[in-house]
């Protein structure tokens, strides 16, 4: 079977990681939001790509839950010494990825070429695809104005209301001839149980993503990321209600209107199952915090079955 | 007394060193030479102008010779484990100064206005000045074909055979006005026992640069690199061969004819000194060598004198 994953950061992370304990991870390909990304002291920053490229290698830092274990933090400590911006942490062997990437960038590869390279590297077998090689840039309408992605979710904590979000490049952006073949040649899609709004969504604006996702609407599977009117981790919840969508699995499905075949639900969301249904939505009810390794296989069946 | 120094790296940072022990320090202001600058992994690096910084901010790492001390090498490590471009090696203490310098250039900021925040928050008194705002590239002509400035300094040891020196850009920099308001105000200008056609030589091309030392002879200090035919580090006495001029106090004093008024030969070089003063350049004979204590408060007493 080969499936591809439309994935933000840490929950599309767990989920490709227990996919690629079920099946030969080479046939497992990632797109991945880039609305994140970001240039900051003169480097190019990709997080969602980092987090899951972290996770698939193994190194990722389970105390912290971002990041890579065994990290220290010479170069920020100095660099709040010297009076820099220091609020976005970037760990010292997390920084030689991204001294990596912005060396390669500056040679002219692509993004996609560069993330190949990553993940060669860390020996990663997922491939993972960011989904355009252009600069897009998720931005938050905010009650104190207009934040980037990373002011917004790192230095406010993601706890200011938010009133629009624009995905900036995103009209503009090319999706990569890969990605568009990854979409086109799966057997199984998968929308990750990321964020609708702020991981997902900036995927489906890159022009030709979501028209190909409306024609293979038979293979696609989602995750709900809500569950019992919650999100796990991170702010899909209350963004959800800010910009007027229902906090629930339901709402999220028909965020995705028109796009889902299967919607895979939590048990504590069952009574949810008939709404799904009519909605002409086929609904499997499973365990999907993967929080514990049991879970994790029982959502990664699900997805496949 | 209010003194300018066209600087290089090492030798200049010591001789500064020197003077700022003799006179008040904010009256010492250093041209330092860009040309050995270079963007790598996306950062903007500037030795000379860290190296002069680090020195007087008493950082420096004396078991290297160059680089901050109590240095650690961990984002390197993990670079060179990911493949990356390690050979020019930035420590994690380092590269804090970097990501800063990228940030600030990336905001907006002036490679001049960055020098004195770096300057500030380090607690260096001495005035550091780039000698231009501009982008310059100090390239060479090798048996190896055209190498930038660190290729051939760092990456081959400046140990490849030179038929040509260029510094790209020069022509169509703009000195600052800081730079030029230096030159003109100084009681004393000075040039550092620099490496002369690749310390110096980049600030001398910058327009405006040259005109008023010309114009100001008769205040213009400088102090041989060459000391009984050697130089006590780098290339200068290789390259000097290389390129044509004779190597010793002479040939760089010849180097710079119509800019000295009064150059600094080192004891060895004594019975040079008729040679200096035949040229209408007045001669003083001490010590240079600033390996010890006493001889840099020597060497700085000359130039003061």
């Amino acid at each position: 079977m080969v499936i591809t994953v439309l994935s933000g950061g840490v929950g599309a992370a767990r989920l490709l990681d227990a996919l690629s304990d079920a099946i030969e991870p080479s046939e497992i390909t990632a797109i991945v939001n880039v609305g994140d990304d970001l240039i900051m002291h003169g480097l190019t920053i990709c997080p969602d790509l980092d987090t899951i490229m972290y996770t698939l290698a193994g190194l990722n830092n389970h105390e912290l839950g971002w990041g890579l274990a065994g990290e220290s933090w010479r170069v920020m400590e100095e660099l709040d010494a010297l009076g820099g911006e220091a609020w976005f942490r970037l760990g010292d062997r997390d920084l030689a990825t991204h001294l990596y990437r912005s060396q390669r960038l500056g040679d002219g590869a692509t993004k996609t070429e560069v993330t190949t390279e990553l993940c060669d590297r860390l020996g990663v077998r997922v491939r993972l695809l960011p989904v355009t090689n252009d600069a897009l840039a998720t931005t938050f309408d905010t009650e104190l104005g207009r934040l980037s992605f990373q002011e917004y979710f790192v230095r406010h904590h993601h706890d200011v209301a938010v009133t629009a979000i624009d995905v900036v490049g995103a009209n503009e952006a090319t999706a990569s001839t890969e990605v568009l073949e990854a979409l086109r040649e799966a057997s199984r899609i998968v929308i990750a149980p990321s964020n609708p709004l702020i991981s997902i969504d900036p995927i489906l604006r890159v022009p030709g993503v979501l028209d190909l996702l409306e024609q293979r609407r038979d293979v696609v599977v989602g995750v709900s990321p809500i569950i019992d009117g919650r999100a796990l981790k991170g702010p899909a919840d209350r963004l959800l209600a800010e910009l007027g969508h229902e906090v629930s699995c339901l709402g999220v499905l028909d965020f995705y209107k028109g796009l889902i075949g299967t919607w895979i639900i939590d048990e504590t969301d069952a009574d949810r199952a008939d709404e799904v249904r009519s909605r002409d939505v086929q609904v499997i009810v499973t365990t999907t915090i993967m929080s514990e390794a049991d879970n994790d296989q029982r959502l990664s069946a699900a997805v496949l079955a």
